[in-house]
């Protein structure tokens, strides 16, 4: 006989924000909001279209909200991530990354069925296949050809490789080339202001002479795709992108929040974990309820969120497997140290591992639960 | 009209183990069941039980497994943990850990209607709301005091506070003190095998202290709980275990793959990420499609796995969201890379998290697909 026994939601609409079950993931909607009109409008002030990454946050309510503030689509780094965002009704997606195998190309080209899609490529081989895919399935694909602007990750480096690309590219009826891939993750933490500015203007160069061998050969080239959240101030004045992607900017992780900020653009801490102390026996140090498996610390460890900037007096100093070690920042803070059974919000160090931990975001406003948004892409990697 | 598009399973009984779809996670079905064969045989050999942690793997099937062989019973971390494991039938769990607020106190105990359950504590607040959970409940719970026997996370140092929670528990009829829980995290990767016995000798003098103050109290400890997959060996001999909770062991990822085992008790590497080569547009290394999504980095990268050892010629070098890095050991060697859509299999650096991002584990045997288990409490960190 099976046992009818479900787990409680860890929250619910209408309830207070202090009594979400934890460890759980929690998003500001106030400050979420801001978010997403703040990039919008930066890319309308230049006329720049704005292609959020979909990766950041696998959620297809948040795609929904940028496209009704104004994006033109998302932005999918897997085949099999896209498939909630088209079953939500999102009908512009650009896989921003290589496929690599029959399966993948023709799970591509069954999807491109329903959405318009695009993918990346830089191979010939990869071509092929997208071509014999689409052909079999009887779809269109939008193909980039991704150039290395100095990533030196995936992306052709001899502008050669890519007019040869182009050029296999056009021998297939099904596809249609549509641009340039031109992105560099290298730069995007790159801590001082002046850095990240000089790092994106040599990725911008290095993306003007690939459009100017393009231009050259009589190439068309609509779309010209990069940026993240680190760079984009900067590749939206370069003159070389007619769209960005960026995504963490709707929650601004504490990686990105370690980025100094001289310029104009600049985003709220959105999203944070609600952990409880759930031993204090040591004494010097209290142990909260999220560790490895409710944050990514690939990038560092979360920081301590106490009435709007990060704690004067708290550090979460370990994590472990479902543990979080927490130590006052002085020894004669001791004294003061959290209450068992308290609670605190943790900024996550990286933000699109950690929501890829969790089925749900839990939406709050004005100390409310508003909103469960399911994670409905997590998990979906292939 | 809702979208009809479901992702095609990555792996069917009967196929081929390399046409598994990448990333996916894999289990050497022989490997694994050697490993549940040599801990069990280990401790039947000394009489200890063996309640092997559910929380390296989440996955009933594997839990199934073990107690098929001699298992007393199981562990979990989190309460939400054991739901899926009291649905598959696992009717003795223990909650190695202590647990904060009403909210999973109730959950507890509405559970512990289902199963034999048993949790720990290290302060009297958490027994009192157990109490005040279970009188609710109507339903009976087993508690341990946990001790702190060197890693300082959880458990009471003083042997007072020990005594102090020994009656406290004896004050609530619902409430059973079923012994001590002594874990010590800390030793369970160092390196040297001296230096874990060493480790694992302090912390077995320290849990002998706090059994010798409890039986001059007079009070009755039948069980005495710990040991970790990298210090059972030694807690086995200890003389103060009367059960064992080690996890990792039935797959031994990388961290514990890097510990020196002098020995007798060793397990193999069962465990690994299928992962498909996606680009070689850099020409001196490879990008494959298995990042910081389909495996945890906190304990060191993962290690390229080929005919039964580590590679002597490639290295995974780094990880991002969905790329990994793979560059050849030598320069010499670049002529030498994986091609586009070749495959190669990854052992994870940290199993237990690694196992928190997949929905299910390939299980393969002489080349062949044979089960697709569900990681059923995957996420389910509450």
């Amino acid at each position: 006989m099976p046992i009818a026994f479900d787990l409680p939601p860890a929250a619910r609409p209408g309830q207070p924000a202090d009594t979400i079950d934890t460890p759980s993931l929690v998003l500001d909607l106030d400050l979420f909001a801001a978010n997403v009109d703040r990039m919008q409008a930066a890319a309308d002030r230049r006329g720049i279209k704005l292609r959020p990454h979909a990766k950041a946050h696998k959620c297809p309510d948040i795609s929904l909200a940028q496209i009704a503030r104004g994006a033109v689509g998302i932005c999918c780094q897997k085949v099999s991530e896209a498939i909630p965002f088209v079953r939500a009704g999102v009908r512009d997606i650009h896989i921003s990354n290589e496929v690599a195998g029959p399966a993948k190309a023709a799970l591509l080209a069954d999807l491109a069925r329903l959405a318009t899609l695009s993918v990346c490529v830089d191979d010939i081989a990869q071509v092929d296949a997208l071509a014999a895919a689409t052909a079999a399935a009887g779809s269109k694909l939008g193909v980039f050809v991704e150039v290395n602007v100095g990533q030196g990750r995936c992306g052709v480096t001899d502008p050669a490789a890519m007019l040869a690309l182009v050029e296999r590219i056009a021998q297939h009826g099904q596809l249609t080339m549509r641009g340039l891939q031109a992105y560099h993750g290298g730069i995007q933490h790159l801590r001082g202001w002046n850095e990240r500015r000089d790092g994106a203007a040599q990725a911008a160069d290095r993306t003007g002479s690939f459009i100017a061998r393009l231009n050259a050969a009589g190439v068309r080239c609509d779309v010209v795709t990069g940026g993240g959240s680190g760079s984009v101030e900067f590749d939206l004045g370069s003159g070389v992108y007619t769209e960005i992607q960026p995504g963490s900017y709707v929650f601004m992780d504490a990686d990105y929040g370690a980025n100094d900020y001289a310029g104009a653009l600049r985003f709220e801490h959105s999203l944070f974990i609600a952990t409880s102390v759930m031993s204090v026996a040591a004494g010097d140090r209290v142990v909260v309820d999220a560790g490895l498996k409710s944050m990514a610390v690939d990038s560092g460890l979360p920081w301590i969120w106490a009435d709007g900037k990060q704690s004067a007096t708290l550090d979460y100093v370990a994590a472990n497997d479902e543990h979080g070690i927490v130590k006052p920042k002085h020894e004669d803070l001791v004294g003061k140290l959290p209450a068992l059974g308290s609670r605190m919000m943790l900024v996550p160090g990286h933000c699109d591992p950690t929501l890829n931990l969790y089925d749900e975001i839990v939406g709050i406003r004005a100390g409310v639960v508003e909103s469960v948004w399911p994670v409905s892409a997590r998990g979906l990697s292939r």
